[in-house]
């Protein structure tokens, strides 16, 4: 006998029909012996439905009724998916975040997990009871309901896991799992039987949205078991496993577990800039004042030692406002230089914890792509992630090549 | 400064625009120097949008999770009419019904309140914050979600006015107070400034529906001062009073307050059933047992005195049914007699407290009726009430010939 916690997202709850099917999923799991806590989301659509009432009446509401609004939709889910494990006999109880004890800080609409009192789940697991909790929302020590940001219920399932000792922490979405890249540009991607769980944290940040980040910082964290598998179709799913778990088990560790992309930022250049010390500062001081995030930040320094190319990216859809704030205030504090941008570029990523042992990895990405004649606008590079920017137009071109050169394509490592 | 419980039903908060209307009239209220508490139900249509949804995925849903489901209904209004108050710049918190201490019994979609704790509410409102409460909810003593059963919402409000000991609860409605009779029966029916409870017990029983009942007999026991007025225009309404302040109010006591008439019921007569005792409950008794609700009952012995014909009503819906059990049930125990029905019948009452001191207001009923050649099939009386039954044809008849006799017409009182 297993303690499985199992969280089911918007789209696997969707609509009466899948609310009955999850209820047959979760049926099968306590037919064969095991406990099962459930954590769904509201119905995909009534989260965005609410936020629309919501701001039909006040363009600025407050968080703690933004909070109140939105958690009626899990509250939904979970009577619902109720009332459809009753229909198949399954005996089952619904929670509130509240009513199940998930205490948070007051941080509404961004809230954290402070305690989860697990002590009436346990009962009810060991009357032989499903227990169907509320994902994405807590309350704070006044009774105030919390949410914990969109995606949370991600969260609330790992940490539902951590608090129970679970044996597992399933999260059922769209796909069938984690794959070595986006199954939509490389035909041949193929599914992760493991993947570790900072090796998943790169591929996540880097645009391979299978599963939230703090989710799965919190699943390392409290070492639980995590596995992101469909709800539509059977299958075993990718399991997220510590690092350490991962080295003991396979002896001959591939170098890279997967590729991420996106075309979803822009790049820019300030050309001769004074390389004095702080300006770095300079440049980035006034575009973190207005919120806006960098992501790769890559310094040459001239060889006559007296200027700098410094070269950064953003989100493309902070590209212009970026370009004018280094115009208008950062070129007159240095003086001189000059403001070079492009939005047209993407970015591509090898991960893997291999990378750490192995040499060469980034001579070999450097020539495969150099073969298929894409030239390299930058590079970054950490323990286990290699990341360069290519123009736009060579992005998928430069996943297949690399998927295949790494040794990734489906004939290469198996056949399915 | 008076303390205001003001609740808005569901067609009151049944759009985007018409929350915000209840807003500004809240901050009316609040701008002339008064503390508001406000209780709203679910948006029109939105509890019946859920209890589809529960239908569609178990036909027979589980009390408890019925509740967790529908609950969701005003947790949804609260957040949005706060919203829409703090858009106005009126400090408000929302409360779930669980929140603010609605301590009810566990009898799942039909509690039972058993206290309110009122003192964070009182916090808030000395504080100068609007508290906006979800009406027809609680929890019991174990953290479950409770419902006080539809329309549970006017309870909630008369039962916060009485634990706050409120000046007056406001029940907000798509009318503007109780009429003499339905004015789309009667053009000349009027509205009533003031009216007793045990007067409006009687007409909402007989199918008056301004009020529920259940928050009628609340508000009378615990003497709180109840109006009902229109959430779309202005105006005094009518105020419900306990029987003492009106008596001591007006010196000349009008003999009838209101008429109210039901073409919904059907009528059943058994004919020459053997008078013996006990034969009430062998005709009565089946029909209990199949849950069907009886309202009228007459008997009257033959004079030989050994037969006797019994008469009563049903509910149309019912009618049927009754007419069956009668046939295969109560006749074959009975031995002999002869079943009787007709559904096509009217019941039109006379209610008023000035009825109790004066004599006569029958025979004049029944006058009247006869002077339009309306033949009265049935008669029952209570303290404060007549009630006949006549044919469905001459309801309408009845009414406004009953309307004009007893002095209830707009121009005999008072010219608006």
């Amino acid at each position: 006998m297993a303690l499985y916690v199992q969280k089911f997202g918007g789209t696997s709850v969707g609509s009466v029909e899948r609310i009955k099917a999850v209820a047959e999923k979760v049926k099968g799991f306590r037919d064969a012996g095991h406990q099962v806590v459930v954590v769904v989301s509201a119905m995909s659509g009534e989260t965005n439905r609410l936020i629309g009432l919501a701001n039909d009446i006040n363009d600025e509401p407050t968080p703690r009724e933004m909070d109140m609004l939105v958690s009626t939709g899990e509250q939904v889910t979970i009577s619902l998916l109720t009332m459809a494990l009753h229909k198949l006999g399954v005996p089952a109880t619904s929670y509130t975040g509240s009513q199940v004890g998930i205490m948070t800080d007051s941080a509404h609409t961004k809230a954290r997990i402070q305690r989860i009192e697990t002590e009436d789940m346990r009962q009810d697991l060991d009357d032989g009871q499903v227990a169907v909790v509320a994902g994405f929302q807590g309350v704070d020590e006044e009774g105030n309901i919390t949410t914990l940001g969109r995606g949370g219920s991600d969260t609330t399932g790992v940490a539902l896991a951590a608090a129970l000792n679970a044996d597992e922490c399933q999260i059922y979405t769209d796909v069938d799992g984690v794959y070595t890249t986006d199954p939509r540009v490389c035909s041949r991607a193929q599914r992760l039987d493991t993947i570790t769980v900072e090796e998943m944290l790169e591929l996540a940040s880097l645009g391979s949205k299978v599963l939230q980040i703090r989710a799965v910082e919190f699943a390392g964290k409290y070492n639980v078991p995590l596995r992101v598998l469909s709800s539509f179709q059977d299958g075993p799913g990718t399991l997220i496993v510590a690092d350490s778990d991962k080295d003991e088990d396979s002896m001959e560790e591939p170098l890279i577990s997967g590729i991420a992309f996106t075309a979803n930022e822009a790049k820019l250049t300030l050309l001769n800039t004074p390389d004095v010390p702080g300006v770095a500062s300079k440049i980035l001081g006034p575009i973190a004042d207005a919120n806006i995030e960098i992501d790769m930040i890559v310094q040459n320094v001239a060889p006559a030692g007296d200027y700098t190319d410094f070269t950064f990216t953003v989100a493309k859809g902070d590209y212009k406002q970026t370009l004018k704030i280094l115009e208008e205030q950062v070129l007159p504090a240095l003086g001189e230089g000059e403001v070079k941008g492009d939005d047209k570029i993407a970015k591509v990523s090898l991960v893997g914890v291999g990378m750490r042992s192995h040499a060469g990895v980034a001579s070999k990405m450097f020539r495969v792509l150099s073969e298929e004649n894409i030239n390299i606008r930058m590079v970054s590079t950490s323990e286990i992630k290699i990341s360069v920017v290519v123009d736009e137009k060579h992005m998928e071109l430069a996943v297949r090549a690399l998927h295949q050169a790494f040794g990734l394509d489906k004939d290469d490592i198996e056949s399915e």
